[in-house]
């Protein structure tokens, strides 16, 4: 059993998809990170800052599975962190409407005595300055660093970005940020230049199209599972990250081989989240129905060929 | 060795990438889909139509590799098809830039007696009306009959294609096309709802993104290879349909498991058409190349995974 430190937003986000819309509903990266490595033997901690606006049965939710969030900071008369976001017809893209950072401005984590020997950080989309005063914090180094950013901190602190890659083992972003963060368009290229600044694994998300782990010159696919209704798309990036994380937190192997089932335990659980609207499908997901789902991308992507 | 009729165009391509532009040279999705095929042990025959200014270079190519080319018309003062297009920078979009059909406007295929009984009919993207005047001709009903179509003819010729569709096993089209002919967006329903138009099978192409394939409650997915250059995407789709029906001629074999190989086999040839320009990367391909191609295809995809 590995120790998992995940550090991102805990988040109110409010949702309007063409099938429905939500009230303020629990949200954020390490949210999703969290309900998704609870599925696996892991300890683990989530590192944020909330506003005392949150109601005490979303921390429930996450401390009813075992996640410590004795690091998760609660503002007084703050407020926390708001999202809204519409998405189009098509759900693969979205017009975002609202962002309220509130007590997110001025987050600053401290990570716990219990986790500052943690096997694997899962370093959540959040500025990369706050990422790497995390990394700082660690009493040894973990075995394991993984970075999950986007396109608005290539924007707006690509230097800071810059000096924290540099200090990880996997990058995840998706396939529009790999371009942009390279100026290469295969993504082959980028994931080799990728390499260059500092990752050993860089993990390439392509949305419906599925995800890409790159490896010096190993690549691992796997793609998204074909899905008859994709409901809310929010959180399907973190859930995937904290499927990845925690099952290697859990398995203790950051082999090649390890990370391609890492990869598939991710896709699975992510084909979950889109299921329902924010966190629902989450949280009353089995391990059976996991298991289950593992066998439907099993089938999905086996054949059997003739090599001589 | 089964026989494998395939009907559709010879054409000249003039090709514009961000890499190059060249001349006339050999195009037309009939010549794709026979090179392709060409790669595994099936007797075949083209039905085109072309006009006199065709060299009689490009012709050899075909017959050189075996490819029966008696029900190629060749129009005395005709010309061949035309297609000029312009690829953006990502490759992934292109525009037309000229389409003259020549000698196609007034093309009624004739299927020679020899292959009037043919195991696999490849239906390459063409008029359905034309489609169909070929499989009314078949004198006894193929074992498989494959279709490619296009969205154009959605436009233009819907209720010519919903009559040919009714006819067929198989229906290849894009994951646009197969949106704009269900008005599903969900690819799943998408081919849920063609399978109530004739076809049992739909492979739905996603260019990079790979290709999935249906059949019933089955699902399997085929990604593309992730190449460090794509220098010309021109035939990849019908290359993909030449190694996909070349396979499934060859192997006599129209089980789900058997169309999961030949998925396989169609992404495989893909990836090397796109290397070069037109039909230059096809025509030096070699058997070893394949099979090397092909342990990179099963190393992609292929993992273990622990299931109870």
């Amino acid at each position: 059993m590995g120790k998992l430190l995940i550090v991102g937003t805990v988040a109110f986000d409010e949702i309007e998809t063409p099938f429905g819309k939500t009230d303020k509903i629990l949200g954020g990266a390490a949210t999703y990170i969290g309900l998704a490595a609870s599925q696996f033997d892991v300890d683990s901690a989530i590192i944020s800052i909330v506003g005392d606006d949150l109601p005490q049965e979303y921390l429930n939710l996450l401390t009813d599975r075992g996640i410590d969030i004795s690091a998760l900071e609660i503002v007084k008369g703050g407020k926390t962190f708001f999202w809204k976001g519409k998405y189009h017809n098509d759900l693969n893209s979205r017009d975002t409407l609202a962002t309220e950072l509130n007590t997110l401005e001025d987050f600053n984590p401290v990570v716990p005595e219990d986790y500052n020997d943690a096997d694997v950080v899962m370093l959540g989309n959040l500025h990369p300055i706050v990422q790497m005063g995390v990394i700082k914090q660690m009493k040894k180094r973990p075995k394991l660093i993984i970075l999950d950013t986007m396109n608005f901190w290539m924007d707006n602190a690509l230097s800071d970005l810059m000096a924290v890659i540099k200090h990880i083992d996997v990058l995840t972003i998706n396939d529009e940020e790999a371009r942009q963060l390279t100026g290469e368009y295969s993504l082959v290229k980028a994931a080799q230049k990728i390499f260059t600044m500092g990752p050993k694994y860089v993990v390439i998300k392509k949305g419906e199209h599925g995800a890409l782990l790159f490896n010096e010159d190993q690549v691992f696919f796997a793609p998204a599972l074909p899905l008859e209704e994709v409901f809310d798309p929010t959180g399907a990036g973190d859930t995937f990250a904290g499927g990845f994380s925690g099952y290697l937190a859990a398995s203790d192997d950051n082999s090649f081989e390890n990370m391609k089932k890492a990869i598939i335990h991710g896709s699975n659980l992510a084909s979950f989240s889109v299921e329902k609207f924010g966190t629902e499908r989450m949280i009353s997901l089995d391990r059976k129905e996991i298991r289950e789902r593992l066998h439907q991308f099993k089938k999905l992507t086996q054949f059997d060929i003739e090599l001589q």
